[in-house]
C-alpha cells in the first residue's frame, strides 16, 4: 500500500506525525478533518486526500481517532522499529545532534560518534562515547548500525560514505555541504544544506524588498 | 522579473550557486548545459529550462559562462549583499552555526549569539560574543539584525519569533521542532525541522526493505 505513495505526501508525513504528537500531548482524542486544517494552515481538503492515501483512518462525522492515526503515520515513517545511529564527525553541529534527546523518543538512538580529532577521544556526550575513525570497521562489524549521519567537512564526505556502505550501513543522514555521489548504492541518502536553506531565505528576503 | 520564478526553481538555484562556485575553484570557465547536467544530474533540459528564467546567459555552442552565471544567480539569491545574523539560543546548535565560516563566505555575518544560561555571559565563538537574552532589545536598537536563527527550545520560539518581528526583525531561520504562527506578520521563515528530516530518511529506509 505505503508503495503508491507520492513523494509530496510523504514530505508532508513527519509533520502530520508532528502535529497529531502535540494533540496527544493536549489529551485530544479525536479532530475532525476542519480543526486539523485549521492548525497545520492546510486545507481540510488536503488532509483528507492525503490521509486517504493510507487507506482513510476517518470515520465520517467523527473526525479522525488522533491515537490511531499518529501510530499508523509512525508504522509508515518506520518510527514503529528502533534505529541505530552513528554521528561521523563529533564537533559542534555532531555534538548537536547527539545532544538531541527527541530523536531517541521517535526510536533513533544514537549509539556512538566518530572524530579523528584525538583531543576527543574517550570523551562521550550524555554517555554516548566519541570513538576514533579508525575504530569504525571493527564497531560496524560488532554492532547493527542504521543509519550514519555524516556531520564532517565535505572534503572527506564522499569517500566515508562509500566506506560506510561498504561497511553495511545503507542510509546516510549528510550534513557535509555536498551531494554524495551514491547512485549506484544500494543505499538511501536524506541531505540537510544548510548553506541552501540560508540561501532560501536570503532569496525571500531580496523579494520581500522589492 | 525574479518575481515570476517558480517556487520550484527557487529551490534548485542554491544547489546551482553551489556547484557553480565548485567549477570557479576548479578554474572551469565554461560549461556547456550536458557537462553541467551529468555533474549534477540533472537533465540538460531542465537546466536549459531552469536558467532560461532569468533571461538565460548561455550562448548556443559557446556553454555557459562560469562566473557570469555565479554572479547573477548569487545576485538573485541576495548573496551580492551582507545579512547580519544573530543566533538566538547558544547550545551546541546555536555554537555549530557560529562556528561555520562558510556562511561569512556568502556574505552571512554572524554578528553575536543570545542565550539565557548565565554560564555562557561574556564567552564567545570565534570572538562572537555570547550575550544574556536580556540584552536583545538594546542591541537590536543598536545594530541591523537582518536575520535571527532561533535554535532554542520549541517551548520559546513562538514568543521570542514574535518578540523579534517587534524589534525589527524581518527574517527568521527557524531551528525549533515548530511551525511558527507568523502568517500574519511582515516576515520571512524558512524552517529547518531536522527530526522531519529524520522521519524522511526513515521512510526510505522503510520502503527499501520492503
Amino acid at each position: 500500500m505505503a508503495k503508491e505513495i507520492s513523494k509530496a505526501v510523504v514530505k508532508r508525513m513527519p509533520r502530520y506525525y508532528r502535529y497529531l504528537g502535540e494533540l496527544l500531548d493536549d489529551g485530544v482524542e479525536r479532530i475532525s478533518s476542519k480543526d486539523l486544517s485549521k492548525r497545520m494552515r492546510v486545507t481540510a481538503s488536503q488532509i483528507r486526500q492525503d490521509l486517504n492515501n493510507f487507506g482513510g483512518f476517518g470515520q465520517q462525522g467523527y473526525g479522525y481517532n488522533v491515537k490511531y492515526l499518529y501510530d499508523e503515520i509512525g508504522k509508515i515513517l518506520g518510527l514503529d522499529q528502533k534505529h541505530n545511529i552513528i554521528i561521523v564527525g563529533a564537533g559542534n553541529l555532531g555534538q548537536a545532534l547527539a545532544n538531541y534527546t527527541k530523536f531517541e523518543k521517535l526510536g533513533f538512538d544514537i549509539i556512538a560518534l566518530f572524530d579523528v580529532n584525538p583531543s576527543l577521544k574517550g570523551k562521550d556526550i550524555r554517555g554516548i562515547k566519541i570513538h576514533m575513525l579508525d575504530e569504525l570497521d571493527e564497531f560496524c562489524q560488532e554492532n547493527r548500525v542504521d543509519i550514519a549521519a555524516l556531520t564532517m567537512p565535505k572534503s572527506k564526505a564522499d569517500e566515508t560514505a562509500h566506506h560506510l556502505v561498504k561497511l553495511g550501513v545503507h542510509a546516510i543522514w549528510n550534513f557535509a555541504h555536498v551531494d554524495l555521489d551514491l547512485d549506484d548504492e544500494d543505499v538511501v541518502v536524506e541531505s540537510v544544506h544548510l548553506s541552501d536553506s540560508l540561501m532560501r531565505l536570503s532569496y525571500d528576503i531580496v523579494q520581500k524588498r522589492s
